[in-house]
């Protein structure tokens, strides 16, 4: 089965395995998916939200809110700095209650 | 309940309403809601999953990558250029094949 180009690389976020295809350094998807569970267990912490779905939307959000401001993930920094978190907690507390 | 500070703002993300709270500007977390639930379309047309969860997390997957190669969300684009379509399927084909 050649006609798959790219790296195939299992990671798990959230708790569950998936294998990504990506371009690149072999490590940057890995990269990416560990910033994504970190972002997911982060808003997990500050919602007590126990809906997958949501984690992943609010960390979605929080990432997109990130890459707004200017704040890129990095790979070198392996927890959200108390900042992060105050930020999190800002934008995101309350959020949520379904309309 | 004057106790929640910031904008209570009800947004549409992949077809459910939620209800977010926000700093700044009134329109800044439409913005990021629509920039979300563009992606998480994106992400369902080329992979065509119908696991919500995993669009979710292939979304900010592509969001934190995006991020990290400079690309800020930008909200007067309302669509997803061509060149962000391809990379996404360069990225993502294939993916989410459960390990």
């Amino acid at each position: 089965m050649e006609r798959m180009q790219g790296h195939l690389v299992q990671v798990e976020i959230y708790g569950q395995s998936y294998n990504l295809r990506g371009e690149g350094e072999a490590g940057y998807i890995q990269d990416l998916a560990s910033y994504v569970d970190r972002k997911m267990r982060e808003v997990s912490e500050v919602t007590a939200t126990v809906d997958s779905l949501k984690v992943a939307i609010l960390a979605a959000l929080n990432i997109a809110d990130e890459s707004r401001r200017g704040l890129r993930p990095d790979p070198t920094i392996t927890k959200g700095g108390p900042d992060r978190v105050a930020r999190l907690i800002d934008m995101l507390e309350r959020c949520f209650a379904d309309a």
